[in-house]
C-alpha cells in the first residue's frame, strides 16, 4: 500500500526531471474549476510521471520491458531514455500510429500484440523472463502510482485546496492532503470500475470498444483496486461523443490538445456528471492523439 | 517612441492580470530554441497585453472602437469587460467564425467590413468621433506596444538571455535586454514588411491573401516602422504549407493549438529559415482557431 510519503518522495525524484504544469482556469467551466493539463507533460501524458519514479529506482542502466497501449510506452521509453536503460515496448498493433512513432523516436524497441485477444500481462512477464528485462507495469506498481500521484500533489500545492478531484488515474494523495471527494471517470462502454464499485470486487469485463485508447482496461488492477477502492468516492461515465466535444472545447477554448482519454474528465465536469460545488481539480491526463486522428474525431 | 520602461510599466499594469505563459521546449527544435506559448495568454493571443495596458490607461468606463480581425478584437473585447468599459469591434466580414463569437461572447457589439474594399481605420476613427468612443488600434500605439513587449521581456527574464528573438509582433525591449538579433516573419504573400525593409520606407501592398488571417496587413503600420525599422535584423517569409506543417508539430508534439498567424515563427524556426546559432526564442503568439478550421487545414 502506498501513501502521501511516496508521494512526496516521488516528487523529489522528479523534481526538474517533470514538468511542473501550471493550473489553467475556463470562464466557462466556471471559477472554481481549475484543470492541472498534464497533456503539456513530458511524452505528454502524467504517465511520465510515473514510468521516471519506477526506473529511478532500479540500478542504473538495468533494462526495461513494458506493455501499453501509448502514453507509458512513450513515459517508459522517454524516462528509460533520460536513465540509460534499453526500454522494449510491447504495444497494440492498433496503437494510434502517433504514439507508435514517438514511442520508437525516443529510442524504444517495439513488440505488438493483439489488444482483443492477447493477454499482454502474460506477454509482458514472458519477455521479462526471458530477456532478463524488468518490467515496469503500467500502474498496479507502487512506485508508478507514487510517480502519478504528483500530479495531484502539485494541483493542491499551487491552487491551495480542492473540495472535488476528477481523476483518471491514480489519486492516492489527494484524500491525505484534504480533498474531500475524489470522483473517477471511465468511457460508458468500458465500465469495469463502476461495476467493481457495485460489485464491491474487481469485475472483469470485455476488452471495451472507446475512442479513448488509453482507458481501455478491462478489469481493475488488483493493486490499484485496493487502493481506489478505499479513496475514490464515486465513478461516473462519459459517452465517446461527450469525449469529443470535450476535446473540441480543450482546442477551441483551452488552445490544448487533450486525447481522448485525457479529455474523460473535462467531458465529465461540462455534461454535469460532476457536482461542482466548491473547488473543483481535474486531472487532464495526457495530449498524445495526432492531427489526422483529431480531424477524423472532430468531423 | 517607446522604450524599455514603457515595457517595464506595461508589465506592472498586466501583474497578475495576464498570464505569465510559461516558455517550452521541444527536443526536434533543438535545446537552444524556446518557445513563449502566447496562444495560453488571455483571449487566446499576446494582444491581450497591448489592449489592457491601452484601455487601462484611460479613465474608467470609457468606451472604445477597435478594428480586427479577430485576435485584437478579442483582446479589446476582454479587456474592455475587466476594465468595465464598453467596447465596439469592427470585424472583416470574411473574419474566423470561432474569433467572431469568443468577441460576442466577452461582451462587445460587432460591426463588420470588407477586408479587401473598405479602410478600416477610416471606419474605425469615423466611428469614434461619431459616438465618441476611444480607438484601441491593434498596433501604432504606445501603449499597446509596450503591452505587447512584455511578452519578451517575461520570456527572457525566464529564460536568461537570448541571442535571437523571433517575432511576429513588438520587440521593441528585446535589444534593450541583450538580444543580438531580432528577426520578423511574415507571409511569403504578404511581405510589406520584407519590401519595405528592402525600400527602406513603409512600402503599400494589395491585402493578402494568405491563411495567416492575423497578418493580413499590406503596409506597416508608422510608428511601428519607426521602431521596428531600427530594432529588427531581418525579415523572413514563410509559405501556407510550412505555416500549417507548423501547426501540425505544434498539435503533435507541443499539444498546443497555434493559429496559422501564431505559427508563423515556428514555421521560420522548422525551415530553417532562421540561423539558430546560440539561443532563439519564439513568440508564438496566438491560438485562435476553430477545431473544424484546423482539420480542414491540415487535411
Amino acid at each position: 500500500m502506498i501513501g502521501p510519503d511516496d508521494v512526496r518522495a516521488a516528487a523529489r525524484t522528479l523534481d526538474g526531471v517533470a514538468h511542473r504544469t501550471l493550473p489553467i482556469t475556463s470562464r466557462t467551466l466556471g471559477a472554481q474549476v481549475v484543470l492541472k493539463p498534464e497533456c503539456l507533460q513530458r511524452a505528454g501524458a502524467f504517465k511520465f510521471r510515473g514510468a521516471y519514479n519506477k526506473i529511478a529506482s532500479l540500478p542504473p542502466g538495468t533494462p526495461v520491458v513494458a506493455y501499453s497501449s501509448g502514453n507509458h510506452a512513450q513515459a517508459v521509453a522517454l524516462a528509460a531514455s533520460l536513465l540509460g536503460s534499453q526500454a522494449t515496448i510491447l504495444m497494440p498493433a492498433d496503437a494510434p500510429r502517433a504514439k507508435v512513432e514517438a514511442t520508437r523516436g525516443y529510442g524504444a524497441e517495439i513488440a505488438t500484440y493483439d489488444r482483443y485477444t492477447d493477454d499482454r500481462e502474460a506477454l509482458g512477464s514472458a519477455l521479462a523472463a526471458e530477456r532478463g528485462l524488468e518490467l515496469v507495469r503500467p500502474y498496479d506498481d507502487p512506485l508508478v502510482m507514487a510517480g502519478q500521484g504528483t500530479a495531484a500533489l502539485e494541483l493542491i500545492e499551487d491552487v491551495g485546496s480542492l473540495d472535488t478531484l476528477v481523476v483518471s488515474g491514480c489519486a492516492t494523495i489527494a484524500r491525505e492532503l484534504g480533498v474531500r471527494r475524489v470522483v473517477g471517470v471511465e468511457p460508458e462502454t468500458g465500465d469495469d470500475w463502476r461495476r467493481s464499485f457495485a460489485a464491491g470486487r474487481p469485475v472483469r469485463i470485455d476488452v471495451p470498444r472507446t475512442i479513448a485508447d488509453g482507458l481501455q482496461t478491462n478489469v481493475p488492477g488488483h493493486l490499484t483496486w485496493e487502493v481506489a477502492s478505499r479513496l475514490v468516492d464515486e465513478i461516473v461515465t462519459v459517452t465517446d461523443a461527450q469525449i469529443v466535444e470535450a476535446m473540441r472545447f480543450a482546442f477551441e477554448r483551452l488552445k490544448l490538445v487533450v486525447e481522448p482519454s485525457g479529455a474523460v474528465g473535462i467531458a465529465a465536469v461540462l455534461e454535469g456528471a460532476v457536482a461542482t460545488a466548491g473547488r473543483v481539480g481535474v486531472i487532464v491526463s495526457g495530449g498524445n492523439v495526432g492531427a489526422d486522428r483529431f480531424a477524423q474525431l472532430i468531423a
